[in-house]
């Protein structure tokens, strides 16, 4: 019920994307960070007081020509990979195996961050509307993650079209919230905010250095996260794809580059400062608008839709990624098969626990979780376009050396951003990402080394055929009684050697038992094993290890009577000796330990 | 090695007791309560201040003669039932089941409270010597019950002769402690105690009420306990068994009441003030031999290992009495083969665990711990002495008045005990045991009902015998490798009628299956199932049930191939589809599934 219908091969092909539902459905990522970009470079301009948060617009303007050339860049990427050019393929590919996975971690990462940070954000923006549920943020969080979750293990995704509703009412919305601001800026009829919330003044402000102004541009650069999602998603294009993805990504840009260069602009025109209760988002709306009217409302309410939506995309994407790693043989198989429905739920079980605890963690708030999101996405656009840069090197096709230039400047530019970044929010949590991209590199390395291991022992060469092998059967039994009865007709359907193997502990029941045997044995072999020690297990185990010696070539079939109980804690009271003898005879070669099932009806 | 040697059945019978060495391991228990069972009635009398210690020498004298009723009365029991007459036992046979059930409660709580009231108090006998430990106590208490769990996991028990030490060390040096003690006070001697200790006073003296003295004589009560342990152990004594251990019991008492009535008397004439951080023996031993001297060290060393050893009788005793319950099936039946050293360990680790917790919570006080332990010894005292009045009463030999009114008389004491005990005590812990006692009684019965029902079930009854059924054996295959051969070669003992089934999710990989089955095939059938979902698992799975479906009264047999990993997170990496299809199939009649072990290097 959870986990919903599957969707059968043939029917994948169906769902291309048209131009303007593949911006809908790949443009939330990179749009929704709008929502909270502007308001980091404000935050730490703020340390310096309320005099520098001019700044704000040289640092936008900055950001916003990086998203261009971070655009360009990834264009050629489309058109040089049409067949899905994620950071983990290209580095692969061009750079090596150790980039390919450090590419790979960082971008898991990212996807896990992209749930938190946009989810945060998005409660940050109904909080603004609703500021009585401002105490109540994580577990707002926690239940839009759970909504989430629970749609995409139900298969929300198979409906991919009516993603495209948020993101045209964001943009529309969004659009004329500052087509109207713009108006009255230029008109003379700002009026200033009014706000009950205390403003993030530190008690003491700190000088306006060159350290600040790079932290602030570095909190800025969110703005960036989301541009290379297209590119990863070129194949689910209509035909041409690689045409019609690089046009979608022009106009992604473009939308992006407006929205924040508006937001950025009015914040700095309304003199928006940064509060605790109150995203700058909202201020500005509430500036524009004159206060909280049916027009604000909606404007919030389009900005927390694309922010769950952007949350949401994340958890198509970490699944997929994950297949990608799992078959090269990075990650456990069985993450391999995305046709299976519980390769898909694993995955997204995994990233909504993730995300859970970074919201949990860090309160559910979106400027906390900041550091780590900036580090992920930064080591994954310049090793992506490190990776185009040597591949144009190496073809060497015509026009290479323009294409090298525009994803070298992207790559230079993009690893200064990530030094930046690495620098200025090392101590706010960017360190977890430095630790964590090495730990995950070599657990995908040791996770390959043991599935080459495996392939060489499980390989064909030098085996040959073998004649038909005995198989002893041995039936360990603690009484006769229906179960066992049913082990032994099974046992009878195996082998004709079959032998029932009795511990005497108590001579009186081995009377018993030998009685019973007359009528119900059918004929096969009862052996009493006697037990100096009182021990059931050591003369049992010392019985088939001796069995085993007879033929060591052949196999023992061990046949256990097991209880399938009806209820759980009936598990406790049943089948003990079984799993220890399963424990005691698993490393033994040749000896296959089977359960014969025993239905309890309660 | 943990575990240690088993004890041969035949060798049991050799370590009878003599009445020496009977005297020597049983009456621990009984003998070393008297290190606390003063200090107990001084600490709640100190509640009414100093001026009310006087109380001691009184409410000590009515203990010791319900000392000598109780013995008296065990002294039938012993002789009523010279196969040891635990109460347990007496009360299931004469009071019926649910009392038994509760005295069994009783007695299991009282085990684990016996491992941590002893050492508790044992390391309190350490840290009155070196008070300097004072501050280690639970660090302390924990070390010394992992002493004596890995002891008796090791298999102390078998060298039971060696536990004759510390109980006539404990006797002689306590012994002569007291006729010092008593020689001094006789002669005037007496030098009042300097102690830089603070004593127990409250901020506020509170007055000197009624029921201020029955919560005193409450927990001297407490020298009551292990009074019973030789009644359980007669069979275990030489012959004439129950002469002997009548005997036996006589001695204990009277050594008993003569070292309680020794402490209690002496503290009352040395003044005595019970204080935080030294126990009122020590302080005693300090007085009497007048500083910390070598003798000194002695009687705490004896007092420290009376009661290690009392602790250690619960770790055969509990073990024992388990066993006992889970044969009349009231316990999970693997606790109850008392030969395994599994059966035996499982009690040793489980009572640890309870008696560390107790510790940790209660923070290693024998205070603290008093009032539990009281009223399960207090419980099992009265079901057992009122079995015993039943008995006589239904089996009215000789003499059966007299003996009736002895334990009747000692019923009604204990009972009276009891409920002042509930009722002084309930606060301060006792209703733990209160809501335990019918907890575990439910389970008991839960777990009887049961066993009941799954006898029922197993039973031979109108079971007719079955013609050779047939058996469908079925490979699920996920490519051709060594490990799919060795299972199909495997299969091939099994039965005529095996099959091979592929999942196609690839058309590629399928071909190249085909090609590899023409040489490793065996000639076995090769199903290819068409799986339009991509899903592997759920074709599978409808394929073994239309395969069961074609003889619905014979087996059908899934084969899997399992990898046997060097490494335990190895099993990360492997086997998760076999345990689906296991999962998926555990419930579904005459399927049974098979792992065929491929045992991996590294």
């Amino acid at each position: 019920m959870l986990v919903g219908k599957p969707i059968p091969s043939h029917l994948a092909h169906h769902e291309r994307y048209s131009r303007a539902s593949g911006l809908a459905i790949l443009s939330s990522d990179a749009l929704s960070s709008v929502a909270y970009a502007t308001e980091e470079i404000l935050r730490t301009l703020l340390i310096a007081g309320t005099a520098s948060l001019w700044l704000v617009t040289p640092i936008g303007s900055v950001i916003a020509g990086l998203m261009l050339v971070i655009a360009f860049s990834y264009r050629q990427t489309i058109h040089a990979y049409p067949g899905g050019g994620g950071a983990y393929r290209v580095a692969r590919e061009n750079l090596g195996t150790i980039p390919g996975l450090v590419a790979a971690s960082a971008l898991l990462l990212d996807y896990v961050l992209t749930v938190a940070v946009s989810i945060a954000a998005g409660v940050a923006a109904v909080t603004s509307a609703f500021p009585q549920w401002h105490v109540k943020s994580v577990e707002l969080a926690l239940a839009f993650l759970v909504l989430i979750a629970v749609g995409n293990l139900r298969g929300i995704r198979e409906s991919g079209r009516i993603f495209a509703v948020p993101t045209f009412f964001f943009l529309g919305s969004m659009g004329m919230l500052l087509l109207v601001g713009a108006y009255k800026a230029l008109t003379g009829q700002i009026v200033p905010i009014e706000s009950a919330a205390a403003a993030f003044v530190p008690p003491e402000t700190a000088p306006l250095t060159l350290f600040l102004v790079l932290r602030a541009f570095a909190n800025g650069c969110t703005a960036l996260t989301g541009i290379e999602a297209i590119s990863d998603g070129v194949p689910a294009f209509k035909p041409p794809e690689a045409k019609n993805a690089a046009t979608t990504l022009m106009i992604m840009a473009a939308c992006a580059v407006t929205l924040f260069m508006g937001v950025t602009l009015l914040a700095g025109a309304y003199q928006v400062i940064p509060r605790q209760e109150e995203t700058v988002i909202s201020q500005l709306n509430r500036a524009i608008l004159g206060g909280r009217g049916p027009f604000y409302y909606m404007v919030q309410a389009s900005t927390t839709m694309i922010l769950v939506l952007a949350a949401n995309t994340a958890f198509s994407d970490f699944p997929r990624l994950a297949s990608i790693i799992a078959r090269d043989k990075f990650l456990p198989r069985q993450l391999a098969n995305q046709g299976d429905r519980l390769a898909f739920s694993n995955g997204i079980v995994i990233l909504s626990l993730l995300a859970g605890v970074l919201l949990v963690v860090f309160g559910g708030d979106t400027h906390a979780l900041i550091p780590l999101y900036m580090l992920g996405v930064f080591v994954s656009f310049t090793l992506s376009q490190l990776g185009m840069v040597l591949k144009w090197r190496r073809e060497r096709r015509p026009g290479w050396l323009g294409g090298a230039l525009v994803n070298g400047i992207g790559a230079t530019l993009t690893l200064i951003v990530l030094f930046v970044v690495a620098i200025t929010k090392f101590t706010e949590g960017a360190w977890i990402i430095i630790v964590l991209i090495p730990v995950l590199v070599f657990h995908f390395l040791a996770i390959h080394r043991h599935y080459g291991r495996v392939a060489e022992q499980l390989s064909l060469k030098d085996l040959s055929a073998t004649d038909k092998r005995h198989n002893t059967v041995v039936v360990p039994i603690g009484g006769v009684h229906r179960a066992v009865v049913q082990a032994l007709e099974y046992a009878r359907t195996l082998s004709d050697d079959v032998r029932a193997v009795y511990v005497d502990v108590d001579p009186h029941a081995t009377q018993e038992i030998r009685e019973l045997w007359t009528q119900w044995g059918k004929g096969i072999r009862l052996e009493i094993l006697a037990s100096p020690f009182r021990s059931v297990m050591e003369p049992l185990l010392e019985y088939i290890e001796i069995t085993n010696d007879e033929r060591p070539d052949d196999f023992v079939t061990v046949l256990l009577p097991e209880f399938v109980p009806a209820r759980w804690w009936h598990h406790l009271l049943h089948n003990q000796r079984a799993l220890l003898i399963k424990g005691a005879l698993l490393f033994k070669p040749n000896v296959v330990v089977t359960s014969v099932p025993y239905h309890l009806r309660d």
